[in-house]
């Protein structure tokens, strides 16, 4: 039997909003595998608001991904064929094995599809595509935020935007479990505060669509905030700066706001509120943090179990909707961690 | 025999650009002093582009100057008249007089200009004008800057914005005492930057009027900056970002460029190069460190004396230029701290 692999291949660079038409569906034949390598099926795709970073040819964190190249992404797929002792039929592993619905690596001759490489056993216990969620680069940036950014403290008044979102849908709930005296997030539209005050179950939600969010920064934190976990820049971030305390903490970690713009936005102008209120803010990338994984995930499963941190994943389906997907992040669609299925596991 | 106090006080808000007729003078007689008061002749205005921010109306540090009332400013002044058992005759001594002639303080029953309030003795083994730059706030800013917010670290590349000013003139030369691989400082025209490298005795200087300071920067530095010491912002600042190393580490002391600006300026446009390089920005104000200052001043000293560490201060003269000499801050005009000498000392 020949394999197909449909593959969503980066066709041109955005200019702008990212459309579905920088993207162009190849297929090709499935080689065989050689010794060493496993060929995997991906059966879900995961989305975050960074990999739009990584369509501009820019310097960055990592390489933009090339024209014509595979879209990076982490995926979770199944070993279909393995000729590596390492991995065997039927496991469930999780990777960057990219926007394809076949993958091959393990090998020593074939790049893998991104730059992080490696393929990792998805342990029994858990919903698979929890690995892209909780327990991938979401929830561990949420952990590593709270903890070797800027720790939150006891009683501290804390802010997250992008609330709702994958990331900042785990920073409310790990703050709270972290023992923050308050805990407000900033979201669009009601059904998604709804869910950060019913489920998420902190102090308070803004709705940026419809509210004034400086002056409701106000009401939520009369004393002033003083740890701000931002995923969204622009606006926000400037509403924000004139209300955190002295001496308060501003974690970047993301800023959604800008990454479609055309021209690189101007920067918040309460930029000198930094001065005015001492504040520290820091900047922090993921995999810089990747060896304390573990103890990471280990607390993040605990809270998990207990209750005290819900997961929200939203699950699309069918790999023809990929570019549509990823378009999600965009529109403010998603509540969670974007997620598609594009197949079953056998 | 009646004394004539004359004043500089603030007449109208400046829009945009700081002029001499945002303040008018008023002369008014200097009544007798009462029990605990001191009568200070002031001898020299110090002036800093922070007290641009206190002339407008919007919550700060500390209050804004009210219309109508003494400019606030540090002075060095001489005291004529005591009845306080603390001061006598002749000393001469350092505080926040204001743009006037005559201050007088030390009583319970009188305001003093400045929220900072206090008399402070000047030592008698230095020129009483550099209690104003070198060991007043100027010289602890530079140091505290480079110890408490982001202590430079040997072999650091640093560079310094503002760097011939006040508090950059020094800053580049205490990063070279404390073993920066290198120190490079941007400032305006040859004469300046011929006084960073001649005399100030660091590795180099960026003339940003007349050279492209990003790709000066990136020949400077073609690993990257380290430490970047920020008195300007704007368009300085968005050069230095992109060229920051992975955990470097930007102290924010002020931001000359937007002080006079009618509208808010857009903050740095490359503002998620903080998360690209996991930078620290940090934001400080002098007088949270105030404690210290006794240890930073034996250092001050101790290198001044050396002959490391040198000073530079303009000092213009008549107490009728004041308003004027404050605007030098703001043409460039000043080289080292802008001081003006309104009297001599009897």
């Amino acid at each position: 039997m020949t394999l197909t692999n449909g593959q969503w291949r980066l066709a041109k660079r955005p200019e702008g909003m990212v459309r579905e038409s920088d993207f162009e569906f190849v297929e090709e034949p499935v080689g065989a595998i050689q010794d060493g390598e496993v060929l995997i099926r991906n059966l879900y795709l995961a989305f975050e608001p960074a990999m739009r970073g990584w369509l501009n040819d820019v310097p960055s964190y990592i390489p933009p991904v090339a024209i014509g190249e595979v879209m990076r992404a982490s995926t979770v797929g199944q070993v279909i064929e393995s000729k590596n002792s390492a991995y065997r039929e039927g496991q469930l592993v999780t990777g960057m094995f990219g926007w394809q619905e076949f993958f091959i690596g393990g090998g020593t001759g074939r790049a893998n599809a991104g730059p992080m490489g490696g393929i990792s056993l998805v342990p029994d216990d858990i919903p698979p595509y929890r690995m892209l969620s909780l327990f991938g680069g979401t929830g561990l940036t949420a952990y590593f935020g709270l903890h070797k950014i800027h720790p939150v403290k006891e009683g501290d008044n804390v802010l997250v935007s992008g609330a709702a979102g994958a990331t900042g849908s785990v920073v409310v709930q790990i703050a709270r479990i972290l023992g923050a005296g308050k805990v407000v997030g900033i979201a669009g539209g009601s059904e998604k505060c709804a869910w950060l005050v019913d489920r998420a179950k902190i102090d308070g939600a803004i709705d940026y669509k419809n509210e004034n969010v400086g002056r409701r920064i106000r009401e939520e934190f009369p004393k002033g905030v003083d740890l701000f976990f931002d995923n969204v820049g622009g606006d926000i971030l400037d509403a924000t700066l004139p209300r955190m305390v002295d001496n308060g903490r501003v974690t970047i970690c993301g800023g959604i706001s800008s990454y479609n713009e055309k021209e690189l936005p101007p920067g918040p102008r309460n930029f000198m509120q930094i001065v005015v209120h001492r504040l520290s803010v820091r900047g922090f990338i993921l995999f810089d943090h990747i060896a304390a994984a573990g103890e990471a995930i280990a607390d993040l499963k605990r809270w998990n179990a207990a209750g005290d941190l819900v997961v929200e994943e939203d699950i699309q389906e069918g790999f023809k909707n990929t570019p549509k997907t990823f378009l999600r992040l965009f529109q403010g669609k998603n509540l969670g961690k974007q997620l598609l299925k594009i197949a079953d596991a056998e």
